[in-house]
């Protein structure tokens, strides 16, 4: 059995994602597109060669009867309403983060879900796809290291050009907040504070680069993560967790260990596609999988709308310069424990 | 399209590469199955429910009209065979290592193969196909260290149980043999030594272990193989290239650095399948694309025929305790540069 | 010439510091000690084999007219009065943190070292010695990586039996505060908060372990020092900066790479005295070679004010649960720039 | 007791050991001095200040009756005469290598040492001085990786603009000759091979570089040696040792790790002298500690005899292209197990 697949939105990402499930993974094919550009819509489908209806609409792909199960990697604020909409059809749907681009619009989605006593909804949050994030979850859970207490983590690009605002936190730090959560078994955060260090000198004037946001957990973990958007040296995630007993780090991506000029050196990634494009590949395979047995699996609806209520907070911390408490609903059941 | 393969042999290592293609790889479906084991054959047909005819005998395999490409995973001594009959009938087959078991074997399918104009075989060398031996050979052709000068490099298993005589040689260091004349760009080997160190006593009374295996290229590259197939520790593959203006070599599998118990320590690989199963992946998938487009990139039958020549001139030097020389016929424009 | 030391204190670090004197650094000769406890003076005094008075009072060792200079190693509560007794007979001394127990205190022997026109006070901030922390400042000292923005240290000990209450805050973390202070050239704290992250179950119930203390300089710079006392794996201290256009860290120290196991280990430290017992060295041989020259470079009363200061911030922060400014008058000019 | 210390040969070598006798280490004088140019021994005397004879023989040096002990550090054709007067008179020597420039040479000096009872000379082997190579060799008495099998071993210079012919073998190797057999408890070589692998073209074309040394022990331990003295990019000395159980390799000298332009790097070393500059401090203050206590712990004329039958066996081997055989009579009691 195939699935198949609409995708709403043949953007970058969009793209990225057919090129791979066409090219790359098992079981799934991609039937019908559409893009707000529709030339761009069909020019994806020439390109890889896919038997694929253009649909004019977003909703068109999901009422398509042709179509299985969506994915939604059309521009974040028309999330919410495919969402739905896919929803309202009872088809399984993989959104791109942000699953809305409001806590509250991730909470209707949340209760749409709900209400139809199903998981439908896989979020974009591909680092628990990642072989180094397995490879330390796997750690912490082997109880190497004891209880965990202190997590230290950066995530650092070498520039970003596009950035204004507040986007560190709502848009790169939001794959921090799922997969720390995630590592930590899902101990909810309660608590955040902004800390904006002295700026480099190498970044827009008007932005605000580094931060370091300070988590803190249910059980007391306190979270320090570092976002620096223009560090220049490369595109660079780090993650050490200090336990009761020991510490356990993210794994460097391999890389040749070369001794040239002086210096024993091996070469860090620039690029975050190429951190992170095993970890799409293993993402979208257990998705297609897991939708064709009829489950889901993956971070949940629930889970997007945790990271947008931290990621709310985040902000609000920012700009109070204050300990903001994080308020979340208890997890209903139907999110498992 | 989709490539119809036809496997020979569907032990341990046949069943795998069924699973892979099946459940993994893109492209290609087993359609034919044969082993001297009829109800094993059969058990793998229904394991991966497989619609694949199980013949009596291998040559059956190839003559079936269904079947576009063999794969030979059968015994050792009946590979020479099948190869010939595959080529016959001029279909591509993939042949795990060996290729035949004498060189001679190895020299009858270069030269029937070479009769039909057309390449059609592919050695299962899979370490070409290894994302860490890709990377070092990448930095080699960037030319940071100049030309190569010495190669260090080390083949360690925790254990061998059934190896007996000069199995280290002809079975394991093969995969060297190929992988580092690949590194070199073809540069061919020239003279082989084999020192035998002071054993292990945790192997075997009557076998040899470690060996360190001395090869000298055309260009003067000195190689030197330690070949340890009881180490204990693990299973850990090394490769140094020392050139002209620095080293660089093979980087270590990712592993989760651990602060515990006072030592900093991270992971050794113990199983052989854990360090090499992407590149199997990665080999199979390759395979499938280039045979489906007609081509064929892969080690080749002149390359299985190299490995051949030098696997018995490094048992011979094990036995004479003499540097023997390796004599090679120059390589048939028909195998490229 | 040989410089004439007096020693108040010979507990467990004045006879460490007797011993380094007499055994291996050059141009001293300890000629005068003494101790609260009179006969483990004398043992001291024997078991190196010092041509030594044993004086009654710390106070006479100072005013022995064949002493050149002093060490102050005896209980911290003592430090001030005698600090204070050395500067009045104009004789240097090196003293031992704390330089005095309270702020106040260190405030009352900078103005009496100010008051007499000449540096003579050294406090015993033994890490700007390390050879670690040197190679660190110089490689910020090259510019490599930029201004610093964010610093992310670790501090901690396998286990910390005799600590109580803040000890953590002001016993261990000042050699932070100094040397870190030391790496930003001097840049100032600004303001302390102290963070109470999950409580690890292996150490006593009273006790707070870890903290994660937060500094912030006048620059802007962002310090967050991780104090884990009873952290069970090892003594083991670290020192990441993060600038503008690269990070640099402490090195670790050196250890033999160990395959065994299915592991690659080094060893990591358990004993604090193992991993300073250089630094000691070194800082008493430059304190001895520039008090002959009649100079005083190291640590001085200054900086062992603006620790105290800092960590009475830290200790008022911790139990505020806000941050806390620290407030810190200019630097005098007699302590340079 | 302040041990009277007379050195003849005042060059570089000579030179830094006064330095550092005069001011870093504890116990000794350097009351005498002799060189063949005069006029540097009395620069060298008021360079460091010393209150020493300037000699115009260095028999006179030797022959001083304030001089206990003599350092001979003059070229090395005179330095069997030296030692052999110096053991006439019964004074302690340490002797920079070559201890003789043949093996009969050095074999004299043995004879003569042993026919006056007493142990008299240390060779300027400081390798075993070093603290990388003691933590190596604490690691394999604690027998985590069981017996030795292999020793992998490289000593690479950027450059060597002096060399000529077979210095690489006489000149820099015999520091890995005494090391490693110290390393491996007195196993003796039993034989020897030169390879000459691709010459590097960034050296003189009248000079082999680079060459594997490989060597046999008595137990049948096989070493390999990479000589690479114009290797460009640092001075790199390496050494794992293949055990039954594991591996252990010298740790690299400690340099900060730095992440920076797409490169995490640390510093290799480029001046000899940086790597080995704490060993010959520690060489000489236990020298002149045993020494004072009228004994010799050190590397032994045995040792040095040793290492010169050694070096003239892979000079021979390099121009036979044989393996030959190293004969070395059995140890002299003597000369301790």
């Amino acid at each position: 059995m195939t699935l198949r697949i609409g995708v709403i939105g043949t953007g970058a990402i969009g793209r990225d994602h057919i090129c791979r499930i066409t090219q790359r993974l098992k079981g799934a094919q991609v039937v019908a597109v559409n893009d707000v550009n529709a030339g761009q819509a069909r020019a994806v489908v020439d390109d890889y060669g896919l038997q694929a209806t253009v649909h004019s609409k977003g909703t068109d792909v999901i009422d398509d009867r042709n179509v299985d199960a969506i994915i939604v990697t059309s521009w974040g604020p028309t999330h919410e309403e495919f969402v739905l909409a896919a929803i309202a059809t009872g088809k399984p749907v993989f959104c791109e983060k942000p699953l809305a681009v409001t806590a509250e619009g991730c909470r209707r989605i949340v209760e749409a879900e709900m209400a139809t006593g199903r998981k439908l909804v896989q979020v974009g949050f591909m680092r628990r796809f990642d072989q180094a994030y397995r490879q330390l979850k796997q750690v912490l859970g082997a109880d190497t290291i004891g209880a965990p207490l202190i997590l230290n983590c950066a995530h650092r690009n070498p520039e970003a050009p596009g950035f204004s605002g507040d986007m560190a936190l709502t848009d790169s730090c939001v794959h921090e907040f799922d997969v720390l959560r995630w590592l930590l078994d899902g101990d909810d955060y309660v608590s955040a504070q902004v800390i904006q260090p002295r700026k480099t000198r190498l970044c827009d004037d008007n932005l605000q680069d580094p931060h370091v946001i300070l988590l803190r957990t249910r059980q007391g973990v306190h979270i320090a993560i570092e976002s620096f958007v223009n560090c220049q040296y490369g595109y660079d995630i780090q993650c050490q967790v200090v336990g009761e007993t020991g510490t356990a780090s993210l794994p460097e991506p391999a890389s040749v260990p070369v001794r040239h000029d002086a210096k024993l050196s091996s070469d860090i990634l620039v690029n975050w596609k190429d951190r992170f494009i095993d970890a799409f590949d293993v993402e979208f395979q257990e998705w297609i999988d897991a939708t064709a047995r009829g489950e889901m699996h993956g971070p949940s609806a629930w889970d997007g709308y945790v990271v947008a209520v931290t990621s709310d907070a985040c902000v609000k911390a920012k700009h109070s310069e204050q300990i903001e408490t994080i308020d979340l609903p208890e997890r209903p059941a139907f999110y498992g424990t």
